[in-house]
């Protein structure tokens, strides 16, 4: 990896040290040009124009995703974010009642909310899968649970949103693939950071988001939809994108993945979405995961030195997202303390809000979180450890 | 009205004519500073951090959607289009079988594929208000259909896509309220035209874009809630902003209309529709909408002096919305005709596809739109005149 060029693409390292990838990345220089290059072609041709005149690079935007991924661009719908690309899958399904969702203790409140939503409308049973000794789901528990017929949906975020552990995906699709079950992975820390192949994996709905790891801009999302599932999932909404009014009395749904998009996007952002796919696909997926764990690993050593710092992550195998509690001091007070540095640092704040079922097992209200990611450097770590030492106690 | 001002703020006006603003208007300049000018604070700080920048700036984009369309700003969810925001709405209500759906000759193949769906899926009944001479929805005919206690929403767009009437919306809600009966009112080629006030019209809930009359940018729009529904009215999509996870067996919905929203939004995107609703708001709708009528009597005189062009609007109340079909050219012949003019000239087509029962109705397979902006002049017109009597026949 050339961490020089990955810098220079990102120009505001210069005066700023950025540990909140996990939340939004930094968008380099080809993302930046291809977002704001698309809205001065609107203000100067009108914004239907300025779309006409990008159909090319548009539906490029599908075959990139379809390459990081391993898909077909068919299988590919650009959707405003993860959260609603996440939801057309979930509501689309025709779970009714008795089905039965195996989820993770590391699911996302937003996730589990639409469960018990449906607990409640239609009847359906959550069931949380078990972890194993190191905090990840435990393989043999979820291959008994799939044992039950009335198991419907495995559902579950392959990279938790507070520091989980990196699930094992390509096993976990594997069980549901053998047991006949829908499986929908919620990739968005994932897609930019991990090397994801939807055949590999096995999934047959994922749902991602431009603006973490993939380093694209904010409002832009997208869903995988396998070949074979799409056509027997009709979207729980429909426009005039989705499908077509053939008479007063009938429609046709489109036949590729698209039929979970409608018709009106934000086009910049959407090409800014492509120019990130291609980005992340030029530095190459797998070089840029090593260095993200590397940089991780530095990290959580790191963070072992300075006193009355606990490391909070989990897993086998962990990710970019590097969590930490700190003795007398909250969540906010580290954040704002970094923001205020001479050299501002960004890190975040994850709370049991977020994270409900991991939090309270660990008796955990809040954590702090520093993400890296490719273009951060060991020195920017050195810096946040010198920040983190001088942090006067709580 | 200061139509020179109105020019200056859109620059693209020195070399271009465009009369595509029922597609998307061109943007003015304090919107499009109020886009570029976040996505520059995102590349320079990252896209959380600029967000809690302008944390102020973001709750005032909901008081001025409020002040445009005369609502609270606790009744406003800002949604990534107008289409999931009438989605949202429409498919969160309890629709079961028998109920009915009073719609217009006039509405959006997009909008009455969703009603079409509810037929399927739920046992609805779908019923269509005949119109009257002039071509809008019969006030008497709905009386009468609105005395049938299966009625359960009145739903159709105030102004169509397609050069259709402005709908007597006031009346329309008038008798809704009357029966008791909900009135889901699409707005999308009304905000930013012509005077909205929800109170006087009595609608329920309301769905509006961003990149129509309201000059705002793609990919963002609204929907209005009355408070009185809002807290009955359970989304159809929840997630971690719409609803807080309270334990693993209960959830709690926000109690305002940002129960419609989710959680991840275009920022940028979201503050350029504050600015455009801030910069109607300046202008003044009366003599806006007053503008663009004129603008558009004036266009469909002149269009009565070009041989072969036949004007295809109805209604008592015309809008900017100007639909002619020319003999012997298809509208595609039109659009690039125009197009390629020395200044280009922005018009564009309006299909059978998009407005089924209404063409059908009228026998049209397309129209050729000009719709004009406060913003476009006679001496434009004129220009579009020149180029229509210069072209060749077909």
């Amino acid at each position: 990896m050339n961490i020089e060029q990955l810098r220079a693409d990102t120009a505001a390292v210069e005066r700023l040290i950025h540990f909140n990838n996990a939340g939004a990345a930094l968008m380099p220089a080809p993302v930046i040009q291809a977002v704001t290059g698309h809205l001065e072609l609107e203000t100067r041709l009108g914004g239907y124009e300025a779309a006409a005149e990008r159909t090319v690079e548009l539906e490029n935007v599908y075959a990139s995703i379809g390459r990081l991924i391993n898909a077909q661009p068919d299988e590919i719908a650009v959707i405003e974010n993860a959260t609603r690309a996440w939801d057309m899958a979930f509501y689309s399904l025709p779970l009714g009642p008795g089905d039965v969702v195996l989820t993770s203790t590391t699911e996302y409140a937003g996730n589990y909310i639409p469960y018990l939503q449906l607990q409640q409308r239609r009847g359906i049973e959550i069931r949380i899968i078990p972890n194993d000794e190191q905090g990840q789901v435990s393989l043999t528990a979820l291959q008994d649970m799939l044992g039950d017929k009335r198991v419907a949906l495995v559902s579950l975020p392959a990279i938790a949103t507070n520091g989980g552990p990196v699930q094992p995906i390509e096993q976990i699709g594997a069980l549901a693939r053998a047991a006949g079950v829908l499986f929908l992975l919620d990739a968005c820390q994932a897609v930019g950071q991990m090397p994801i192949d939807v055949q590999k994996i096995g999934c047959h709905l994922l749902a991602a988001t431009s603006r973490k790891y993939l380093r694209g801009p904010r409002g832009m999302g997208f869903l995988y939809v396998e070949k074979g599932l799409c056509q027997n999932l009709e979207p729980a909404f429909l426009d005039l994108h989705a499908a077509s009014l053939l008479t007063p009395q009938s429609f046709e749904i489109r036949a590729d993945a698209r039929r979970f998009e409608n018709w009106e996007c934000n086009v910049a952002a959407k090409l800014g979405l492509g120019a990130a796919a291609d980005y992340t696909l030029a530095q190459g997926m797998e070089p840029m995961w090593q260095r993200i764990q590397q940089l991780a690993g530095y990290l959580r050593g790191r963070l072992g030195e300075v006193p009355g710092i606990t490391p909070q992550d989990l897993g086998a195998v962990k990710s970019g997202i590097v969590t930490f509690t700190r003795q007398g001091s909250s969540a906010a007070q580290v954040q704002q303390w970094l923001a205020g540095q001479a050299k501002r640092i960004n890190v975040s704040t994850s709370t049991v809000r977020s994270t409900l079922l991991d939090m309270q097992q660990r008796g955990l209200q809040e954590v702090s979180r520093a993400s890296v990611h490719a273009y951060n450097t060991e020195s920017e770590i050195d810096t946040l450890i010198e920040a983190l030492l001088r942090m006067p106690q709580g």
